[in-house]
Order: C-alpha cells, then sequence, then structure tokens
C-alpha cells in the first residue's frame, strides 16, 4: 500500500496510482482528524470519494503516530491526551474515539488503536503495553458502528520480546477478527529483529486471514516477511525517495543529482512500464531534480510506486507458479545487507 | 502557449498539457543556458525529445531575461554581459549567442535577441533601443542556422511611443520574417497602455504571418489583442497562480484558501472538462492547499491551463463563426476593470 498519510500519495493523482498497479491506498487517522477533520473527510462522502480514489483503503488506528509525532502526552488507561503539533490544542484519542474517527473517515480496513511501545523498552513496559493493546482491541470492537463494510483489523504488539508476541497473537486470534497486524515494528531496531519477531509472529496467525506489517516496505524486509506469510504492507520509502529526488531501480537506491546522470539520456529503467521511464531520460530528471521542479519529484514518485508494486507483482506470480523460494533467493540469504 | 520556463510547465507533466489542450509550449533560453546547459538538451536530441512534449515549441531568446532578472550587466553594441545568478560567473549574450544557442535547443519558433526597454523610459532610450533591437535582428537572422526547421520571429520594441512602434513593424516587416511579436509589454505599465500599443502596432503586421503578443495571458488583455488581430499569447498566470493555491474559475480568481471553500463539495467548475473538476471537491482541493500538498498546486496547475486555454479555444470558435465581438463584448469594453 503507497501511504497517503493525508489523503493524498504525495506528488501522485489517483490516475497515476492506478497506473502504477496499486490496489489499496492508506491514510492516517491522526493527520486526517487534526486536518481537515474527520467531519469534512465524511461531508464528502468518505476517504474514498474524498481523494478519488476507488480502490480499496485502510486507515491507520493513529496509535502510531501519537506515539512517535507527539511530544507532549499522557497515556492512562483510558487512552492518550496529547497537544495538536498543529494548532496547539489538546486533543484525547481513545479506542472509541480512534474508531469513531475511522468509522467517519470510511475506509474499507481501520486499525484498532494501540500502544506502540518504543525501541529499546524494557520486558516489563513492553507487557504492560501489549496487555493495554488487547483491552483497547476489545474497547475497538465493541466500539465499532460499520462492521458489515469496515473489516477491523487487530494489531500484535510484544516488541521484540517473541513469547510476548505469540501470546498476544494468540489473544487475538480467538477475537476472530477479519484481518491481524504485526505492528511496533521499523521503530528504529535493527532489520533482523523484524525478520525475528515476523518469523515468530505470522504462523500464529490464521491463514485464511491477511496478515500486515505495519511500516515495512523494503524489498528483503518484503520477500523475508512473505517467507513468514505476510500478505500486506504499507511504506512511505518509494515517495519520500521520489520528493528527495532518488529513484529505486533494480533494488538500488540512485540520487538523481548524482554527476553521472548529467547526461546519460537513457530511460531510468528501460525495463519498467511507467510514464517516467517510458517518457523521460535520466539526464531529464537529474536536470528537473537539480532544479528544484516539482515534476521532477513527482515522476520519481511515480516510478518509485511503480518499481516496488511491481516488485510484490512479481513475488505473487512467483508464490503461484512455485518458484518464489528460488527466484527470490538472494533477498531471502539474510547474510547479505539490504540494498534498499 | 503554458511556460515552460526550465523545460517543464511547473507541476504538470506533457500528458497533462496535451489534456488540457495545449498546442504549443514555450520554453527559455536563458533559464536553459544556465541551467541544464543548452549541450544537455541538444544530447537529448532537442527540446522535445528532453522534456517529452511533441507538440509545437518556441523559445524566446533571452533578452527580456536578461533585462528583467540580471542584475549585474554591461550593454553594449556587441550584446550583453551578466553575471549568472546560479553560479557568479560573467555570461556573454549576443544575437549570434542566443540564436546559437536556440539553434542547440531545437525549438519549432525561435526568437530574435532584443533590447526590451524598462517602463518607463525616455524616449530617446527607447528610440536607442528600438533601433540596436533592429540591427540585432539583421544579426540574428544572418547567424540562423537551421531557417528551414525553426521560424525565427521578429519582434518589434518602442515602448509606449507609438510612432516608435510603427516605425519598428515597418522595418521588420521589410524583412519579410516568418512571424512577428510586439515586445516590452507586460512590464509594469498599465493595462490600458497595453492595449493602445498592440491597436497601434498589430495592423502594421502581416495577416499571413503569426502574430505573437508576449507575456500576456489574461482574460481581457486577450481579447481586446485578439480584436487588433494578435494569434499568439504566453503566460505564466495560470501555473503561478496554481503554485499559489489560486484558481482561474468563469474569469475569476478563486483563494483556495479561502474558508467557503472549507465544506464546499462541489467541483471547482462543473463545466470543465479537466481532471481536477472531474474528479475532486473544493473541500479537498483547498484541504491540500492548506496543508501545502503538492498535488493541490498540480491539480489547480492543469485546471487553470485547461481553463486558459479552453477560453481561447472558445475564441477561435467565435470568430470562425462570426460571433466574436457579441460573445466576447464584456471583456471588449474597455470601462469595465480587468478581472484575471
Amino acid at each position: 500500500m503507497p501511504v497517503g498519510t493525508l489523503a493524498t500519495v504525495k506528488t501522485l493523482t489517483p490516475e497515476h496510482l492506478a497506473a502504477a498497479g496499486a490496489q489499496m491506498v492508506l491514510a492516517n487517522t491522526y493527520h486526517l482528524h487534526l486536518q481537515p477533520g474527520e467531519s469534512i473527510v465524511q461531508g464528502a462522502g468518505g476517504l474514498h470519494q474524498f481523494m478519488g480514489w476507488q480502490g480499496p483503503m485502510l486507515t491507520d488506528s493513529g496509535g502510531f503516530q501519537v506515539f512517535s509525532l507527539s511530544q507532549l502526552r499522557t497515556i492512562s488507561e483510558e487512552g492518550v491526551i496529547f497537544r495538536s503539533p498543529r494548532d496547539g490544542r489538546m486533543i484525547n484519542l481513545t479506542p472509541e474515539r480512534s474508531i469513531e474517527i475511522q468509522n467517519a473517515l470510511g475506509a474499507d480496513v481501520i486499525m484498532a488503536f494501540d500502544e506502540c511501545p518504543p525501541y529499546p523498552a524494557e520486558r516489563a513496559a513492553v507487557e504492560a503495553a501489549t496487555e493495554r493493546t488487547y483491552r483497547w482491541l476489545k474497547r475497538c470492537v465493541e466500539a465499532h458502528r460499520r462492521p458489515k463494510e469496515q473489516a477491523l483489523f487487530g494489531i500484535v504488539q510484544g516488541g521484540v520480546y517473541l513469547d510476548l508476541r505469540q501470546a498476544a497473537a494468540k489473544s487475538l486470534v480467538e477475537l476472530d477478527l477479519p484481518g491481524y497486524a504485526i505492528g511496533g515494528v521499523s521503530v528504529g531496531e535493527p532489520p533482523e529483529l523484524i525478520h525475528e519477531i515476523v518469523r515468530a509472529t505470522a504462523p500464529h496467525l490464521p491463514l485464511n486471514k491477511p496478515r500486515y506489517l505495519m511500516g515495512v516496505g523494503t524489498y528483503r524486509e518484503m520477500v523475508q516477511a512473505i517467507a513468514a506469510g505476510v500478505d500486506l504492507f504499507d511504506c512511505v520509502i518509494p515517495t519520500r525517495l521520489g520528493r528527495h529526488g532518488a529513484a529505486l531501480v533494480q533494488g538500488e537506491r540512485w540520487n538523481l543529482k548524482n554527476a553521472r546522470f548529467r547526461e546519460d539520456f537513457t530511460s531510468l529503467d528501460e525495463s519498467c512500464p511507467c510514464y517516467t521511464c517510458q517518457t523521460f531520460s535520466r539526464a531529464y530528471l537529474s536536470h528537473l531534480i537539480r532544479a528544484r521542479e516539482s515534476l521532477g519529484y513527482t515522476l520519481l514518485s511515480l516510478h518509485n510506486v511503480t518499481e516496488l508494486i511491481g516488485f510484490t507483482q512479481k513475488i505473487r506470480a512467483a508464490i503461484l507458479s512455485d518458484r518464489f523460494t528460488t527466484e527470490f533467493a538472494q533477498w531471502l540469504d539474510v547474510s547479505v545487507p539490504s540494498s534498499s
């Protein structure tokens, strides 16, 4: 899922997203609550209508953002009170409020409001957050007003403590939710730890329900997670790189400001079907990025999203024809350092 | 002509431009010489290939930019020496060099290198600049190496002195060029003076050659100029307004940050065929602009270019069916203040 934090996948139109092969798009409860506010999105007829994206959508619960972005916050059993970085007012986010906002936003998949412990964190703190996340989940299920239209996913926390992860997964599965997520990763821990967590957790989630690894979307981490049974990812990297003038090409990251691209009149990636690669040269992209022309960020983001989705499309095809472990062997070998 | 200063019409893809109905795009010799340099554009196969625009293109000569943007400059009969605002090096631009650069850039129409006097300016200074522009034009014709592929247009100067304008027009016409431009307007003079200049100059340019009014593209000024016989315009307004969060709607300028748009779920302009108007609401555009999301600038620029080109398409249709003066009467009435 490309990330459309504020109901826009940065620099791209919905037409671009469809052309890139995007199936599902993520948006952020936390950000949309602050700006423009869920009542405006609801007034427009919901997120799909508001942002012109007719495909499936998912909203996260705001839990991760409250814990990672808010400076002033007070956590209690009730929920979290934090100061809006936008206008300074105090905002109270509880499991019930998060679901109420997500019901108003109207995405197809909504996420439980969780407590996301930082990394590193003591076992006792992570255990308490994991148990609270479970209690909050039950309140989310209770508060959900549109269960037939919106699938509510639970989130497995547990930090780097694999037994906590497994216990959390088992408790969640007993609630028979429409889908499950592995949360609390990509918070600063080394990739090897993400792999360990995923390998220890995913097998405890049901085969017949979507398993979503939150905040992960690099090649190696996706391949490793898919090998462990994960189905769904979100990642800001393709658009963030694009906005910083970098391209994802065949697993590498290229900085288009690099001198070697100034007079390189070849396509970014001849084998890529995207508009950028089919129309423009590296020299032109390099020129746009050097000149800080916004079209450069759009064209690179379009390519990067196409590239990353193309990678998952190849994985899907390989799985269906039983060639996954051979075709993606280079990404499954954990001894090779991750290149993107 | 939408303006693509640095070989990009800001925030828009060539696909967007084609969808907006653009027929011809302008780029800037001055800016492209500084960045990325004409040799790179030439290496890509010329401007069309470089920026992915297959329709007609025009480059201006750099004259206007040298006189309006360069701080440190020395003007002589030979040409202009100025300090590059980009890297501080001294650059020598002469009629010969301007044409050489434009030959390398490869646009379909290229412009003579002219001396553009400021407004206001004494008659003696304007007269000297106009005469020098004529001598420079002859050097441009002499220096032009691709006359069969690139049409060189001459530029009528003369400031606000109508007799100088008429004399300049007559001298230019004797050179039998493929097209003629009225330059040195939109330099700060009131719109009424532009109209006076155009009405005094255009009739002295041949009917069977394109007449191009440089740097003008607002509704009233275009209609007035078309009434006087002008065929071609360029204007940065639609994209500049878009980048500043403003929309051109039916002749008005709307600031999308205005509170009245926050919860306005209607289309920007239902009658407009552009992707923006057919897909998104004013509330969504207002949200994007408030959030400084670059998609907002793209969507407004796309609409504004479509709107302005649509306006000229309506004018063309009205001329062809002999309804121009009745259908555009409101814009021809000079007593009404200009609204865009």
